[in-house]
This record gives structure tokens, C-alpha cells and sequence, in this order.
């Protein structure tokens, strides 16, 4: 299946998202391979059988949220430089979301802008990740808050991959197709409900489905000036989770699964959302034993955190709350103090 | 004078140069202003007394090539990011090259990019550098090796800043003028030829013709997938001369500068120029006493330098020479030995 991403008149920033078994790919000029210890060992073999190129470089780069920064995008431009890369070069991301946004962000500096393509590995990067061109590294202050919008020029996502993928990252990867589906298509939230994922046909069936529904989104607002905002449905609580939590308890998705139970409470107490739905919502959570509860230790700073969350501007958070199941509204004038009544009533249910 | 910039048919893509004296300006959001000590020294308190906006921070960096680096623009991110910046606050470059460059790049990278006005404060700066969305840093590899595409939102020429600017600076200025008037304009080449350029007036008149054939160029062609590329005429040979010499001898128009005279030997030797020509470009250098000459101390490692430059793809240089006064060619196919017998005579000729 093959779904097209048309962000623009421009013939380059069009690319396609190719969801099937890795055919060959045969290049003209260099080619450097991004990846970590773990991929390496389970795929690179295979990936390497597939490509041919003038040259070929693997630069392996340790495993974990914790080495995308700056520092870890500067160690692969030294190798590109030294390996003598030039504008005609192609970098290719091979692992998750981390791997995909860090080589993203290495060809977008390069030389000010090189190609590159994604064959992500884990279920979060098939789904999201690799879709979308938002690109970098987190710091001291945050996630993501260095970074570029860069396009790659295609996408593929071998489902075959995820073979190898362990049960806790393969769920993480099932909470951003939750969060589509509660936030875009009722449908969709269906068939996640009474379907199993472990079934292969069917697993390939619900990255299309949520892919093209990410590709759609980012086809009509690349920039996040609008719609794609939405996307972020259960990420403003949750970065603050990962942030508090340095990132080490929770993978990104389920920080992303406690976010939206957070979003759904809010939704609730201001009556965008009703509790069958909310419930609905937390049973599908559980169906794939995704966390869905927090304690908050202390919810003044709690709160605060939002203000250097990137999506944030000024003084006003922009919360993605769920309209029911498949619709989304992002009110952007609610009180503070029913956010804090809210956490508080959460990170005291633990 | 206005003259605008329009890079494609996308609205946030269009932007005006206004050349005049600075006009107040308001914003309603968070501002920094990135400056030096020198610059900060002469003229920032006129541009505050133009300024208003919700909050100012002004930023110092460190005055000169040798900070244009990654460390420095880590450094600036640090400062916007204590100063709660958000992605409706403002950035404004205040200086030379260096600093817009630098700002740029900055803006580019805060949260995956905020808006950014240029207020440029050298000749160079004023007819080159701030125009045309090129932004980055160097690394020991060379010069503007990382870096992005990034457009500002205004570029704002005001050329009574240049009345402070040292004459070696300002003549480093001309050189980039005088790039532009030999490979796209004989008019503006014989302007230059009969004009004082320090009178005002005429300055104002020189900046603008120059500002409107870097708009035209860029707007050609941004990514410099063809025409831009004719912008680096002199500056495949000046590069390496500013690397040889480790940014510490020349400034950046006085390599390009002799970049220019090398390029031109070299256009000579392949018929594209006559010595006639040859002579006036040279007279013309002389007349705002720029360097014309370069000892080349080893000629094969000037070679090999080509090819890290970010100009060169696979191993193929395409030099951008002159066809006389105000047209040029960018032939790919020059005989290394060719080149070498020209930078062996030039290197001699000292």
C-alpha cells in the first residue's frame, strides 16, 4: 500500500509512505545507515542485503531517549564529514522514533539540507514518527525543542519488523493509534476495539489506517498552524509525565497513554466527553496494558510545566481534548483551576 | 527603497527588503535582540529608542569568525529558552554576517523554528549575507557546513549603521559587490568603475542594485540547485584561502576578493575572459585596495581542500567563472591539471 504525502505545488516536498516487505533499493551516490546496537543486531543484516549503493556507512548510536540531543546529532555529522558525504549523499533512519528524528534533523543541518529516508522498526515510528518531518532532539528543557520540520523523501515501514519488537514497545505503539482514532475516526476505534493486533494482516491493515490518517493531518497544516495541533492529543500531559520522570520510567507512548486519560478527565469535567466514552477509552488502553494512572507529587508543578512545553504560546495552554469518540476541540481559554482540580483528583486516584 | 522576495506561491515564504532608514518598529510579543559588544557599543541604543514589544532581551555574542560556531548557537538557544521564548516571540539579528548567520540558524532551531527579522550593520552583510535565507555555523571541516534554509520575515537595510563600519570591512563589502556586478551585471560593474561610493546617496544606490540581484538570483533558485551557485563566484578559491589561513587573516570578502582574481586566471587560461577584462576587475579591487594576491604553499593540498567544500558533489568541481563582465558559466568538466598549472602560477606570482 502505498499512501502519497503532497505538502506543497513542489515536486520535492512530495514523497511517498510505502507500508510493505522491503524491496531492493538501489542508490547511485553514498549512503550512510543511522541505527542503534539493538536494530543492528536483529535487522541490519537484512537491510543490507537490500541496498546497493556507491558506498555504504553504518553509524551505530547508543539505544534510548536519553542520547537524542544535540551532543549525538553532532557525533553523526563528524562521521558524515569524515566520510567525505557531500549534498548528493543519502542518510537512511533504521530503528524507532529516536533514531528517526535525530537522523532527520542530521540531514536537514548538513550541508544545510541532504536527503534522507525512513524504514523505521518499532510500531510508534511506523505509525507516527515516520510520518510528518518533524524533526530533533530534546535538551535540559524539554522534548523536542531543538529541532526542524524536514521532509524525508520516502517512508517504508515493513510490518515484519516488529516481529523482534518487545510486548511493552509494541503497546506504546498502539497508543498513538489510539490517539488518532479518538481523536479523527470513530471507526477506526472500532476496529481497534474488537480487533487483534497480533494477527499480521490485520496489523498491516491498522498502520495504513493510521497512517494515512497522520498523512491527511500533515498534507493539510505541515507546520502545525492548525489541525495538526490535534495530533498532540494526550502529549501536553504527557511530556510533563516524561519530563518529571526523566524520562525513564515510561516509553514515549505510554507517557502518551497517561496523557490521554489526563485529557479524557478534562473533557469529561467540561462535557466535551461522556464517562462511557472516557471508559471506553480506558478499556482499550487496558486491552493492550498501557498505563493509565500517575501520582502527582506536586500539581502547582505540575501545571507549570506546560509553560515551556513547546506547544504552548504565551500565556494560554491549547488543550486537544476529545468531542466523543473520533472528534477532537482544542479550547484554548480554560481556567486553571479546573486543570489543577482535575490533576489533583488524578494523581491522588494512583 | 523595497524590494521583495517571493520564494514561492506560500504567503510565509514572501518577504520585503526595506532599504531606508530604520523605522520604529512594534511587536506584540517576546523580542531578542542578537547583537556583539562592537555593535552593541555603537548603535544599540538607537535600535531600542525604535523598538517596542512585550519584552526585550538583548543577547551578546562574542565578536568574530571564530565564534560562528555550534557552542554559540547552543549558547543563544540556552538564553531563549531562561527568557521563556515561545513560538510567537521574535528574533532580530543585529550585526555583520556572523551574527546573521547565527540568528538565522538560531531561529531556525527554536522549536522547530520561529520568526526572525534581520537588521544587518555592515556592507557585507547589507548586500549579501542577509539576503537569501542561507543560515549556519562552521566546524573544523569548513565553513557553513551546518546550517538551514531559512528565510527571515524582513530584512531592514539602514545604510547610516555603515558610517561607523572600519574602511577594511567596508571595502570586504565592496568585494561581494563587485562578485555580483562581473557575473551578472556589466551596467552595475561600470557604476562601480566611475562612482564614489562615499557618497551616501550613491552607497544607498550601489546597496540596493545589489540587493535586487540577490533577490532575483533567490528567488530563482533558493536551494541552489542551479543558478544561486553562480552567487559563489571567488568563493570556491576563497574558502580555501580562508581555511588555509584559519579565518585569522583575511576577512571574508578580501578571500573572496582573492578568490575572484583566481577564478578570473583561470577563466583566462579557458578562453571565458579576456586579459583586457581581467585587468579592469583587478583595477577595481585595487581601487578599494582588496588583496589580489595569495601565497599557495602547497598547491595539491589547495586542491584537495576543493572537495570538502559544500560546493563540490562526488568528485567533479564546478567552478563559477567569468564570461567577460556581467555573464558567467559554470563549466564541470576543468582538467585538474588545469587548475593546478593556474594555482601554481598564481601561488608564485606574490
Amino acid at each position: 500500500m502505498v499512501v502519497p504525502i503532497s505538502l506543497s505545488n513542489e515536486a520535492t516536498c512530495n514523497y511517498d509512505i510505502i507500508i510493505d516487505k522491503l524491496s531492493n533499493l538501489t542508490f547511485e551516490n553514498k549512503v550512510a545507515i543511522v541505527t542503534n546496537p539493538t536494530i543492528s543486531a536483529l535487522h541490519l543484516e537484512k537491510l543490507l542485503s537490500k541496498i546497493k549503493a556507491n558506498d555504504i556507512k553504518v553509524i551505530t548510536i547508543p539505544d534510548g531517549e536519553e542520547y537524542k540531543t544535540m551532543q549525538t546529532v553532532e557525533d553523526i555529522l563528524g562521521e558524515l564529514f569524515e566520510f567525505k558525504f557531500d549534498r548528493k549523499s543519502l542518510l537512511i533512519a533504521f530503528g524507532g522514533g529516536v533514531i528517526g528524528d535525530m537522523t532527520g534533523f542530521t540531514a536537514s543541518l548538513y550541508q544545510r539540507g541532504i536527503d534522507f529516508i525512513q524504514i523505521p522498526t518499532t510500531l510508534l515510528a511506523q505509525v507516527d514518527a515516520s510520518v510528518g518531518g518533524k524533526t530533533g532532539v530534546n535538551n535540559k528543557y524539554g522534548k523536542n525543542l531543538i529541532g526542524a520540520f524536514y521532509q524525508p523523501k520516502a517512508v517504508y515501514i515493513d510490518p515484519s519488523f516488529l516481529s523482534t519488537l518487545p510486548k511493552r514497545e509494541f503497546a506504546a505503539g498502539v497508543a498513538e493509534m489510539i490517539k488518532m482514532a479518538v481523536t479523527f475516526d470513530r471507526d477506526f476505534f472500532e476496529f481497534l476495539e474488537k480487533s487483534d493486533l497480533s494477527d499480521e494482516k490485520i496489523l498491516a491493515e491498522a498502520i495504513a489506517k493510521s497512517v494515512t490518517i497522520k498523512a491527511s493531518v500533515v498534507n493539510q497544516d505541515e507546520k502545525e498552524q492548525g489541525i495538526r495541533a490535534a495530533l498532540n492529543y494526550g502529549h501536553t500531559f504527557g511530556h510533563v509525565v516524561e519530563n518529571e520522570t526523566k524520562y525513564k520510567q515510561y516509553l514515549h507512548g505510554e507517557a502518551v497513554a497517561i496523557g490521554i486519560v489526563m485529557a479524557n478527565r478534562l473533557a469529561v469535567k467540561l462535557g466535551f466527553m461522556k464517562l462511557e466514552d472516557e471508559k471506553r477509552v480506558l478499556e482499550l488502553l487496558h486491552k493492550y496494558y498501557l498505563p493509565t494512572s500517575y501520582e502527582i507529587k506536586d500539581v502547582e508543578s505540575f501545571y507549570e510545566h506546560f509553560f515551556l512545553d513547546k506547544k504552548s504560546s504565551n500565556s494560554k495552554i491549547k488543550f486537544i481534548l476529545p468531542m466523543g469518540i473520533g472528534e477532537h476541540i482544542m479550547p484554548s481559554n480554560i481556567e486553571k483551576s479546573t486543570v489543577i482540580d482535575v490533576l489533583t483528583e488524578f494523581g491522588s486516584n494512583v
